[in-house]
């Protein structure tokens, strides 16, 4: 899913996005309801509508913006009180204020609210949190069907979030409960790619992959970098969503089959190649890396877009190659080759 | 013309200037020399390439940019010294110097270097630096005939520049001494709106237009606002440049019909209509003022984009109207009534 928190992919028209093939964008139910009102988008008939996007949305449900950019949290059973980043003003977030809002977003796909903790909270912590965030998903669930009945509106699904931090014991115990707690369409793999090791990250992947039923989508939260997203194909994940292509291509970062290469370098200054040979995206079918540098060096608003549509680009082709393989039978060996090129080059910060 | 000072329109994309009808591109010499350098861009292959946009591309001198951004300046009747805006070092400008510079961008039509000075300077002051441009007219023609016959490259038209402040009859001694020194494919009008009264500006470009040969376009330097350009094609100009539709789109300022709007207020919180209900422009066929207000509030980069897109389209279309209306043999009546209505809307400074 291509990232678009605010209700737009940062520096990309929805038409570049439909272009490139991107299937879906997530936006934050956390942020859209500080600014601009999660009311005043349903007044104006949806995201969908709002955006200019006919395509599939998934909106998060604010869990994680909540614990990461708001301040002064109080957290008890009922929900969680916080201050907005934006304007220090009061709110309460319960399960059931928080379908509210999916619902007036009216996304396809909603997230459950869950409770989320630091990336290498102790076992006793991430229990009491996972086991939380299970309560709540039943809140979610009820209000969820609550809305629905009491007034008509898109069709929408739930997902519920499996949590645990990196304690395969707990995500096992929370992916079985939740599992058998009902019907799901998909299930979101939260509290990664949070500041543990990417050896946990994958070894509680592995242990998820096992326990959540094979033929429902398995959704890594907030992941991730090119190599991630091959990484996260190997376990067993089919959906994504990262800022990083977006974040990144604004700083001057590029992806590349090679690894990643940073524009503004001065060793750019002459080069007439594209961004990266192998692509066919608009930036690249169009503009040499000399142009690109010159309007990152010369600070213009087009260096953003083409880098920011080059680097979403990149990631759908990805992974539409990456489907082609689990297709073909052939995911092992060409993602084996694929991780080995890209990490070939050293790679440059951003 | 669409302004790209530094081989780019400000945070738009070639083929958005294409699909909407936009058919000249400006770009500055005085910014590209300094930043990437017009040797780099010579060996790219030239502006066209370089800034993928294959349609016509005028280059100005930098005769108003060494006058107004740069610091340090001395002018003799060889050229000027001056430090260089971005980085303080030391450069000179001469009109064979220019000519070389523009020769390397590679534009098809390439302004003359000239003597430019505050829009308020006396008629003495105002006709020095007139005479001297007209002499260094004399000098760029020679030397772009001497840099052609060394070195093939793209055929390069070089337009003078008419100066000489709101003095009506250096205007005219000006006009007619250019006209009579050689055969001219088209004229720069230069010196105005800097400062003077519009009336001033009016009344200079009457007397102009009566001076040049009415069979070649006239060309009204960083002229303007939708207003002006109606006002200017009521006194036969037919090319104008201005930064105005994408710096003002940056700002949240968007044209429409009725005036001028500013999409950040209140107001336009829960409108649902397109910034211009006559437009067709591809933010107006898609999206509501209530979403380009978020965009604005948020800080993101599709709003810029979205307004820019919307202000050149707007003039573009107004210019097309205008081709028509003249063809039609209507356009005194037609401007008359258009002037009347854009100005019926207290309009809101950005």
């Amino acid at each position: 899913m291509a990232v678009g928190t605010l209700a737009t992919v940062k520096a990309l028209d929805p038409v570049e996005l439909e272009a490139m093939g991107a299937q879906m964008i997530l936006a934050n139910a956390y942020h859209l309801h500080l600014r601009p009102g999660d009311a005043l988008i349903k007044d104006l008939g949806g995201l969908h509508s709002f955006m200019g996007w006919s395509g599939p949305i998934l909106t998060d449900s604010g869990g994680f913006q909540v614990f990461s950019l708001a301040s002064l949290r109080t957290v008890d059973e009922d929900g969680v009180e916080f201050r907005s980043h934006i304007d220090g003003s009061s709110r309460r977030f319960t399960p059931e204020s928080v379908m509210g809002i999916e619902r007036n977003l009216g996304a396809d796909v909603i997230m459950q609210f869950d409770h989320v903790i630091p990336g290498q909270s102790d076992e006793a912590a991430a229990r009491e949190a996972s086991e939380r965030s299970v309560r709540w998903l039943n809140r979610c669930a009820r209000e969820l069907r609550r809305l629905s009945e009491a007034e008509s509106g898109p069709p929408q699904v739930l997902f519920p979030i499996v949590q645990g931090g990196i304690h395969e014991a707990l995500r096992l115990e929370a992916a079985e409960t939740i599992r058998s707690s009902g019907e799901w369409s998909g299930f979101g793999i939260g509290g990664l790619s949070v500041g543990e090791a990417k050896t946990d990250m994958y070894r509680i992947l592995e242990v998820v992959d096992d326990a959540l039923p094979a033929d429902r989508p398995r959704y890594l939260m907030g992941v991730g970098f090119p190599e991630d997203l091959v990484e996260g194909v190997r376990r067993g994940v089919d959906l994504f969503d990262c800022v990083a292509p977006t974040r990144m291509g604004r700083n001057g970062a590029a992806f590349t089959g090679d690894g990643r290469i940073n524009i503004k370098r001065a060793e750019f200054r002459t080069d007439v190649r594209p961004l990266d040979e192998q692509c066919d995206c608009a930036a690249c079918r169009r503009f040499s890396r000399a142009y690109i540098r010159h309007l990152f060096v010369a600070d213009e608003i087009l260096g953003h877009r083409l880098l920011s549509l080059h680097n979403v680009h990149f990631l759908v082709r990805l992974m539409a190659v990456a489907r082609d393989m689990v297709r073909a039978g052939t995911f092992g060996g060409w993602s084996r080759d694929w991780l080995a090129r890209y990490h070939s080059r050293v790679t440059i910060p951003a």
